[in-house]
């Protein structure tokens, strides 16, 4: 009865599988992880948590240890509750949900609200990632584009709503991979204007001037806003996996159905309230990174770069008559950045002093060359 | 501009919000989350990882952390090489795919090979979260029913796959909630037979008498075959949230093109590899187990009880004329059990010594009453 035609061993190849089609053929998301001294690549925060703090995450696991036998909390109350109060705004556990990483959220997000026959509306240049989400989910990606300047306004939005009709509206604000921020007025306008959800990525919202000047504001008013957060970036843990959203506690209900139960490991429990805890030390280091970032723009202005200015801990920089060669020079000396946004750009994340030193260093000698640039 | 109607406050009910029509009236899942001195309901492990076993643990996230700023290694390699080798049968990283916990690899299974347009098939009574990797992923999700007594044979098998035409089928050995092993002799015998991808489900294979028995050995025949292992139960880590498959590297690579971009945190990586290091302390206490599983076996026997012969860490068993009833009263006991399976039976994991002397104590009174028990 065996046909051995039909079954191909384990040298089998991915064509011969019966892989999704729209799957064939799509690379595997992520940047090159390239083994370079100083990577400047992935929007990451240079410095890690104290060695006090790192004691204090050893601890806790290990005393999460001593029950990692059974299931963890699967709802992550105790942790939804530090969110809380660490966001403010009168939110509580009920408003927040967490997940591993805030590609995770925006997946549920697009689980619960998106699918097949649903869209979701974003504005380029943006993230990378939100195409893949849409994918995996089979929600239908739409975009439009932002201003020249790379801003977003009310009317622009409200008029692509009209014409795309999402079911799901996403903002990123500072916006990645430009750094632009969508002031709250702005967001404020689009959830009286429109029915749909909207969704307002504040991934690197703790680098802006004001990070109070949050979207997280108007929760109060629009029921159908959700805030998107991560502690990859301001709390240096990107290695750790947390993301988070606050919204109405209908929203996380909603979450709570989409999600695989038992999501939030004990151990990234453990460690994500240990980060908050140490809170200070983290939103110091933030202040440091945003100054370093304000600084580097100058530099990059006066250099003659053209340069997009940023909310964030990144910049998008250009112009570049070849993009690629200048990443590759760059790279050639040490210092990684990433290929990424609009023609002509590449983007760079604030480091370390010593960091931003080897990257100026790094692009001096290629600045100096006639007809690298182009206006 | 302000359309107040149309934006609900924080006060919004899931009715009011756009969720998918197929989610409406659901609920999360979850066994319930009871505080009861014995929980014998979720098929965990009742031993922790011993304190030697946990100060390795903390010891290694203290050192992850002094990198968690940084995303973690997207691939895992160090962990899928760990997991080869503790698999054996030739297997190496390429054959290995990781996840959190091993409904995020269904999850993968189901994202690269099912979703819209698709089948999967599985046969009942069998696991109850099969049908949430379906919806969560838009495939369709069909079952045939095991033979009277919960075994599988191919005739059975083949048949089913003949009248639904999967594009994925799986087979879950020991079955859950029965404890009903699947031999790998019928295995291999399906994968001669059909066409689609076969994943053999082997959540609770450490349990089995001969745990080296496994599809594993098939996998250097057949490249349409997945064998899916989680660290939750034998190792104790349902806190950990590790689940694998081992297939072919194709498998894999449809994987890692679905897989959210650093998926695994830097934590668990760390922790599973340093349970893996302690697998003779874990796999000592799985023996233990598997005897105190079978010795609950012939005390319920001697009962009266109908039992389902069981090669896991768990019991089906009853028949009882109202088993919510029952499963009340060894509540009231201070005794979780799982009110799960065919009507009438209960299901219980084994425990330590004292947890199934609790057990014997809380159902014997109840056994002793006329009419309980049905034939």
């Amino acid at each position: 009865m065996s046909r051995t035609a039909r079954t191909p061993g384990p040298g089998i190849s991915l064509a011969e599988l019966p892989l999704r089609p729209e799957l064939v053929g799509a690379e595997p998301y992520g940047a090159p992880q390239l083994d370079v001294p100083v990577r400047l690549n992935t929007n990451e925060n240079p410095y890690p948590p104290s060695a006090r703090a790192r004691a204090h995450m050893a601890r806790e696991v290990e005393r999460a240890a001593g029950s990692i036998n059974r299931y963890p909390d699967r709802e992550a109350l105790a942790l939804r509750a530090d969110l809380a109060a660490y966001l403010g705004f009168g939110l509580d556990s009920s408003n927040i949900w967490v997940a591993n990483g805030s590609n995770e959220v925006m997946t549920h997000i697009l689980q619960a609200f998106g699918g097949p026959g649903r869209t979701v509306l974003s504005f380029t240049p943006t993230y990378s990632m939100y195409p893949e989400y849409a994918r995996n989910t089979h929600t239908r990606y739409v975009t439009a584009p932002r201003r020249e300047d790379h801003t977003l306004d009310a009317e622009l939005v409200t008029a692509a709503v009209a014409e795309h009709r999402p079911d799901v509206l996403l903002i990123t604000t500072p916006n990645n991979p430009t750094g632009t921020l969508t002031p709250v007025k702005v967001i404020e306008e689009v959830c009286e204007r429109v029915d749909c959800l909207v969704v307002v990525d504040e991934a690197y919202q703790e680098f802006t001037e004001v990070p109070e000047d949050s979207s997280l504001a108007l929760l109060a008013r629009f029921g159908r806003l959700i805030v998107t957060r991560t502690m990859s970036k301001a709390f240096a843990l990107a290695g750790g996996r947390v993301g988070y959203l606050a919204a109405a506690p209908a929203v996380v209900d909603a979450c709570r159905i989409v999600r695989l139960p038992y999501h939030m490991s004990a151990q990234t429990q453990a460690i994500a309230r240990v980060a908050l805890a140490h809170r200070g030390e983290m939103l110091a280091q933030v202040q440091a990174l945003r100054e370093e970032c304000q600084g580097m723009q100058e530099w990059m202005r006066r250099a003659g770069l053209e340069v997009v200015p940023s909310q964030s801990n990144f910049i998008l920089f250009g112009r570049f008559a070849d993009r690629h060669g200048v990443w590759q020079e760059i790279l050639d000396a040490g210092v990684l950045v990433r290929e990424v946004g609009p023609e002509g750009f590449l983007r760079l994340n604030a480091g370390t002093p010593d960091e931003m030193r080897a990257f100026r260093e790094a692009i001096g000698p290629i600045l100096a060359r006639p007809g690298v640039l182009v206006r």
